[in-house]
């Protein structure tokens, strides 16, 4: 049996590794259009301020790791297109410009995100980067290197882009954030937007939101960003608004999209098309807490689609599911841990909820405990049976409450549930009663009774 | 209606200030022996080494704070005896051993636990402690302040004896524990028990394990400690083996006992009298992993249990109910922190439950992360259904699996969905796969499929 794998960072690496575990027999092949696999995307902000000192640290593999396990990676390899009737591939080798067709029993696409590019003029100027590959990080350390810029400018105010910040920060530079929403952190309520903004403010980035950027200006270099009224002086640009799911090939073969543009696929990972399967960023899930389908890009979910896929691909049956996602996600902004699982407000009433919701403002460990923190937690509930839909969380260790929360859902606790169970409390880990049981006791007075 | 409440720490207290908001026209009144209330007991250690540098920061509200919400609050007052026919109470006034009789037409007994003191030779000699009350905390640090003690000998290598220890040594102190058993942290299995012996060492804390303490040497103060074929030079002791439930009087007044030898309650927290209800570390409850009668003394659970017994004693009614616990529990020692939920192997097994198991060692952040530090997560569960059962976890920020763990018992979820849940992963905050989702992809391939 040869199995054929598009692409090579979370998902597709996981899924080859657990089909050789599955069939040890099978011929595995993984094509990937970077140079690198097993890519820790989600590190590369991190390296810009020499936080992550090793380039080497973010990738956790190399094909020689894999080809030890019998596994053929190839990367600077882009498969350019799938029949799926035929069974074959065309696939072009970047480096030597050969093109090529490769023959599959079943395949697995896993061909990721890619950053969105909005229609800036000037962002062909040097200094003007995204940070999506490891290729663009590359790209960012040789140019701070060369030219030891001063000033920066991020333009969008995601997490993408606010972690950005930060390490900008941390590498020395003034840095300015742009971004076209009149808040950032848009997935959030103003609650948590608010406290974002401040903790910015504390650090020195300068903020501007409702503009969207028009122009990075220069001759060869950038030298300006053009916004609104405003021009910025920059010496660099990153620009962090947002990725969308990578479809192509996969589309052109017949491959399915569903409604928020990711390959839809079944609980089996499954594509429409027989013998194919599909994981991580390029797929559609379903939303557990709305029962919606959602596109939830992240490194973890790629990974746990990545098992799942690669395990049923290899055995050429429905072993294992993959039941959807939550929606959780967390991002740090300096000392600011902001996260969020489920559904917000809005997100619940969309779906057809009537909720209320309840955010409380506490401390993360006992009052009198010298490393206590401030947290600020907010609960989301279905209004008639009390069930917990959604959280919002910002403090240094927001991962904590926001866990408890994202395990509450899936199990589809109820606020109830959440006053009385029993966490982990003592004074260094925790006040007597932990955020999410003063909260859950907060918006237990909310709930019809 | 005139309620009376027995012991004024975390149920106590918490069951008076429900009370009040419940029913704005009752009589509260709430006797308390200690010369203070809201203790946060277990921040008692932490006063040792000047961690918490004011004892005041230990007590979260005063008889004052009390009045103004029209609560009597009398300290250094014992409840002596209660007629539960008559609805009286014998009091003693302890400052001015004047006694008196009082009525209640309702009663909430939160008596507490007291300390186990074994029979050791010389238990009275000057410099020998426990560690049970604020006042004990007082006789410490004033003996500390005269003698400026340059050793110390911890007996129980419990979880409070642990936090003392490592309290004593930033005091300063050259420490030793002596504990009965063949290991420290009793509660916990080999894998954690090692970790946290390692860690004293590395700490330099003396660790003598399976010899019971026999002697305090000394004239009027304490010089050394016999135990074994050893004696040890110390400037001071402290006592820390344990507690037990504080059942009287109500035990004299035909409440009922429960196995664990804590009062019975049901879920509304009443005893078997009539309009007598009992609430934190006197009360027997439900361990929900099991079934089974459970004593838990910790002041979260306490806290929780006060607010069910303090609304329904106001209300007469049924109108909160306590559902039991899971016996969630950590501590820190120096840099580890140690904890478990639900059932250890043994439990289970005992509780009639056919068990797999699982233990890896893991890092909390990415692995690239400067910050990340190991941790090690064994997750229980039942092998023919998935169920997890229960969680032991040893690392610095061991709270957070641990509450992901806790919550996910009391949702009955199983192994496969940790595998799958979508917790919060960024790289300042979880390896790509939480160490809950490692542990639990391991534990499934021994489960029944």
């Amino acid at each position: 049996m040869r199995l054929v794998i598009i692409g090579g960072v979370a998902a597709g690496t996981k899924a080859a590794s657990r089909a050789r575990r599955v069939d040890e027999a099978a011929e595995i092949t993984l094509y990937q259009e970077e140079p690198d696999v097993s890519i820790s995307e989600c590190g590369m902000p991190y390296a810009i301020s020499g936080t992550v000192e090793e380039r080497s640290r973010l990738t956790s593999r190399t094909p020689e790791d894999f080809a030890e396990k019998d596994i053929e990676v190839l990367v600077r390899h882009r498969v350019e297109s799938i029949d799926p009737e035929g069974k074959t591939l065309s696939v072009e080798n970047l480096e030597t410009g050969e093109a090529f067709e490769d023959q599959y029993d079943r395949l697995v696409i896993s061909t990721g995100a890619q950053a969105v590019m909005p229609p800036i003029n000037g962002a062909n100027l040097d200094g003007v980067f995204k940070l999506r590959f490891l290729t663009d990080l590359d790209d960012i350390l040789a140019y701070m290197e060369r030219h030891s810029p001063k000033k920066a400018v991020v333009v969008g105010g995601g997490y993408i882009g606010l972690e950005v910040a930060e390490n900008l920060v941390k590498a020395g530079m003034e840095v300015s954030i742009v971004e076209a929403a009149d808040q950032v952190a848009i997935a959030y309520g103003q609650e948590v937007a608010d406290r974002v903004c401040d903790h910015l403010r504390d650090k020195s980035v300068k903020l501007y939101t409702g503009d969207q950027v028009e122009e990075f200006t220069g001759e060869d270099r950038i030298r300006g960003v053009k916004f609104g009224d405003t021009e910025l002086e920059t010496d660099m640009a990153i620009v962090g608004v947002g990725v969308k799911p990578r479809v192509s090939p996969a589309e052109e073969a017949g491959v399915e999209i569903g409604q928020t543009g990711a390959i839809r696929v079944d609980e089996h990972m499954k594509t429409n098309l027989s013998n194919i399967w599909a994981a991580g960023d390029c797929v559609e899930t379903t939303n557990l807490a709305s029962g919606k389908p959602a596109w939830v890009p992240l490194g973890d979910t790629a990974n746990q689609m990545g098992r799942v896929a690669g395990t049923n691909a290899a055995s050429g049956e429905d072993t294992l599911s993959f039941p959807g996602v939550l929606g959780t996600g967390i991002f740090k902004v300096f000392d600011l841990g902001v996260g969020k699982t489920g559904l917000s407000v809005d997100e619940a009433e969309d779906a057809g909820f009537e909720v209320v919701s309840a955010g409380i403002e506490s401390v993360d460990r006992a009052g009198y405990f010298p490393s206590a923190e401030k947290v600020f937690l907010k609960l989301i509930a279905e209004k008639s049976t009390g069930r917990l839909l959604g959280a919002e969380c910002a403090g240094p260790r927001a991962d904590k409450p926001l866990e408890v929360c994202a395990t509450a859902i899936w199990g589809r606790l109820t606020i109830e549930d959440l006053v009385n169970i029993d966490l982990a409390y003592a004074p260094p880990f925790s006040p007597t009663l932990s955020p999410v049981t003063q909260a859950a006791t907060v918006l237990s007075g909310k709930l019809d009774s």
